[in-house]
């Protein structure tokens, strides 16, 4: 039987400090114990952080002493104790304690210090969060997801869920999940932008935030089957606009996760000078000038060295291309214009060069590839009626799409960022399997 | 070609007061307008308000004030003019309007005054979304959504998301959605629970937020296939510390959208006494108190006139049970400690009744029926093994989840809330098809 000792009364590692001098009773796990004579050292977690416990025999006598050895590593116990300040100890306090309660030895935790291979510890993703690596990254997750609800949420954008269910599958089916929807079809979604476009004629300014899906049989490090995607939409935006507001939100989530979790950032290790240039105005490349860049001799002998193709003008730019690009900025890099015949068919095009559309993506920094992507829509009716024509693709399902432009159309734009490409980049970890709480890949839906 | 008229100088109309005396530009549709001689009226709506533009032949001149004349419903245009108080226009000002310039002209407007059935506004749900009770319904989700993410992000919760993706099917495979992974079967999630406990073990209190999917042959108002459903769970908790935290989240929604959006709940004409009323502390009844409500005669007629079936003791509430309780409150009701044979076996027993768990569901006022449902769970190995067992459910596909009372087990509780069924009960809505921006019903898949 577990004993039910439970924390009403809310005292968290995390706030600590507001408690200096007093008594207080903390629940958690062992995370790490060192013991020497008379005296136990317990690094006590709760979830929120990390705490010393100061045990000595002659304080709390034999019986509670002996509690202190009983426990193995992640076993749960709540700790009664004078919370001191001690520059020394992690996190700047440490706990004086008066009495220990056990509540369940556990028994030989999987995750040992030593190392592990990545497929034990994803086998073992529901303990390896308990890790402090896994836990920073979780906390600079949740900062960013709330940073960019916070973005949006302040700037009078309102939150239009997309749905995940969709009918026609838009863009050929190879890629997309597929379920029976009670005797129909229904494909799971890649992106809500389609619904998006009427909502900001409804709407003024929206933003879709859910999960989004791809059945890609991919095993980069770049790639997941289920993750995240934020899509704002602003009706009466050019590309202008929406070249500003991507580099206005992206300035405002890096600098937010500086100012919140700076902690989580140290025990990632991460060299945050290279977060802290994350300041506009970003550099911008027109597609033609990035194209320029990446056929001198430096840039091909860049891809040969990556094993990468090398960069054709006219096409889209590749993973090598993309690092190339971002490693000779401090800063992301806005890449506009690209040849229309790579683009979605919804892009509009630009007066100015009619092949190229009013399209941009976003490179982030050392190497992380493509974060953003968006751009000015066609808000033609004729003119898109003919792109989806010459696309191949089935006008019926796009009936809906095209009452956008048919009932006071105006110039709009948006753009989608992928979360976990984004919380890489911002924790910069090698693969984006630790940039999610449960990890879907080509061969991991476990656990 | 649409004008290429754009607004990257953002002023809203929900801004408008700030700009009384000053020309503004303001960038919307026509919802609606009225001629009168050398006066035109027209309602101008921008996505966040309506304002009234008025135009005067004499100070605009004939070609503008032409103009104003050919605008059909839900023409885009653009409007410049001085910001006047009016206590009698609709949003307390008017624009006196200067130039008008024409974006788009509508072609005829699918949605009239005139009354629409159900399945064409839902068929062109698209455009639906412009209606001011649409959008009024829409923004109050939205207060709602920000409210749920706030109440947790400020109580020192951690946001871990769910998968969408699951492996085994846990209880019976006919409500859920299946779908090739590639080769093997994935089904869509129904609750995001099982992954939150270990959560919860790893970072102390933590929530998820996604859409959530049931394949039920459902045509009830209160059913969806894909619902938004946020699930918080906390380490060292026990069912009364679940029962204050699901008040306290509950009320501090409604007051949250109370304090913001009372001018949407008065476009849906919603009884605001009826949420004032929403304070803690609710009344709580256990199971065996409300069953004898249920079997009272009173009740019983009750039930007969709703043509529902009576209410057996020992068997899970139907809908008109919750009606017949939630009348006789003016608040939201705990009910706990239901039999232990109606609930999931991952439910702990009540220790004082042993054919009782430390459940609770929070049925709504006025008949929305069940919003929440949560409990504490089961933390001893051995029960939780021999619960599985009774169940008949596949021991393998548990064992990570066994791993949470392994390794440190905890008192451990949480609960589930239903987005759209709470934005039916706040708004006033008979039906939750209105209460999500696309709704996925078993016969609606479009648009």
């Amino acid at each position: 039987m577990i004993p039910q000792l439970i924390n009403r009364e809310k005292i968290y590692i995390e706030n600590i400090g507001q408690y200096e001098g007093k008594e207080v009773k903390i629940h958690g796990w062992l995370y790490n114990a060192r013991h020497s004579g008379k005296l136990s050292f317990l690094l006590l977690r709760d979830g929120t952080g990390v705490i010393q416990c100061v045990i000595s025999l002659k304080d709390v006598g034999e019986e509670i002493f002996a509690r202190a050895g009983q426990l193995t590593q992640e076993s749960s116990f709540v700790a009664t104790g004078t919370v001191r300040a001690d520059k020394r100890a992690p996190g700047g306090y440490e706990l004086l304690v008066k009495n220990i309660e056990i509540v369940h030895i556990a028994k030989e935790y999987p995750i040992t210090p030593k190392e592990h291979g990545e497929t034990f510890l994803m086998d073992h993703r529901h303990l390896w969060l308990r890790s402090s690596r896994q836990h920073a990254i979780l906390r600079v997750r949740h900062a960013i997801i709330k940073s960019i609800r916070d973005f949006f949420d302040s700037r009078g954008f309102t939150l239009i869920d997309a749905p995940v269910f969709t009918p026609a599958a838009c863009e050929g089916t190879s890629t997309l999940f597929e379920t029976d929807y009670f005797g129909e079809k229904a494909y799971l979604t890649q992106s809500g932008q389609l619904y998006m476009e009427p909502a900001a004629l409804a709407f003024g300014k929206v933003y879709c935030f859910g999960p989004t899906f791809r059945a890609e049989k991919s095993k980069t490090r770049r790639h997941l089957t289920e993750f995240w995607m934020v899509e704002p939409e602003v009706a009466y935006m050019d590309l202008e606009g929406d070249m500003q507001l991507a580099e206005e939100f992206i300035e405002f989530i890096v600098q937010n996760v500086l100012a919140t979790r700076r902690e989580e950032l140290q025990i990632l290790e991460r060299d945050v000078s290279k977060l802290e240039s994350v300041t506009r105005p970003f550099p911008r490349l027109s597609y033609d000038e990035a194209a320029a860049m990446l056929t001198t001799p430096e840039a091909i002998a860049f891809a040969q060295e990556k094993e990468a193709p090398a960069f054709v003008p006219g096409n889209d730019l590749g993973g090598a291309d993309e690092t190339y690009i971002t490693q000779k900025f401090d800063k992301p890099v806005l890449v506009h214009r690209y040849p229309s015949a790579v683009k979605a068919f919804y892009m509009k095009n630009d007066p100015q060069q009619p092949d190229r559309v009013l399209c941009v993506d976003v490179l982030a920094p050392e190497g992380y590839g493509e974060i953003v992507g968006g751009g000015q829509r066609e808000d033609d009716l004729e003119t898109l009626e003919a792109k989806i024509n010459t696309h191949q693709l089935p006008m019926q399902a796009f009936r809906w799409y095209l009452d956008v432009r048919r009932y006071g159309s105006v110039p709009h734009a948006g753009f989608g960022l992928g979360v976990e490409r984004t919380v890489a980049w911002i924790c910069g970890l090698h693969h984006v399997r630790e940039t999610i709480p449960f990890a879907r890949l080509m061969h991991r839906l476990y656990p």
